[in-house]
């Protein structure tokens, strides 16, 4: 395999995992900035051309991971492959952020879900997206529509 | 950090990095089985209800890295992060596959573009994607443009 080393860290206003909106209908609207080691900077060419990048992360505050969790958005427990729960057998994270700007290795982005200080792992230019009209969404779409419609038993 | 771990395989019919489709307009409609070990087959409850599947994986067969490369895609370099070239910091891939179906441990996907034998490292749900008209793709957008337009001095 290889070993994980950060290229760089998250700037971002949520101190604790607490503070990061979850659940059904949470928008990821917060700015932050991805500062990006400078013996990586030469990495970052031609990077500004991008509207929305792939950010890969560590769940640095994760330990050890779980297989089945049941995740603030459903009260029914699902695998953990199946969610974005923290608690992985590979404590990788991955948001699609917006760049806004960038100066140097600092990228300033709007999207942020992750800690302050969380490390790194890579960038990739986000290329192309799944029309909606073929995404399913699994127990996901199921759980916002027993949280709309009101229970057929009550 | 973390120690990665393989949570499975990629079964391809890719057995060289030459056979797989790259540059301009290459299609991923290669159909593969991403075989998931058995210890992490509870893992994947309630994952056949999604449509489509991010796969995080292990460019195993890459050594070291360049923070610069000239694409098959571009006849100029780039930055590595601006790039899905394989040679990066940290090796990892990323893929949007669609689910055919679930076997067991073994889910059939469409849009493989893995060597056969790849290590697999996270399994995530997609579940939301940017409005084709609110991306910008930078300089593979360049590209194209420049290889569909005739050159203005010729």
């Amino acid at each position: 395999m290889f070993t994980p080393r950060p290229i760089g860290f998250v700037q971002s206003t949520y101190k604790d995992t607490a503070a990061i909106p979850k659940g059904l209908g949470a928008k990821h609207e917060a700015e932050g900035v991805l500062e990006i080691l400078r013996e990586f900077e030469p990495g970052l060419a031609d990077i500004d051309g991008f509207s929305h990048l792939y950010v890969l992360w560590v769940f640095d505050r994760a330990d050890g991971f779980d297989l089945t969790t049941t995740p603030p958005t459903d009260n029914r427990p699902h695998g953990v492959f199946a969610t974005r729960f923290m608690r992985r057998p590979n404590p990788i994270g991955l948001t699609v952020v917006e760049l806004l700007r960038r100066e140097r290795g600092s990228l300033y982005v709007r999207g942020v879900d992750m800690l302050d200080g969380t490390p790194i792992l890579d960038i990739k230019p986000y290329l192309s997206s799944i029309p909606p009209e073929q995404l399913r969404r699994g127990w996901l779409a199921e759980a916002e529509k027993r949280k709309d419609d009101p229970k057929p038993d009550q």
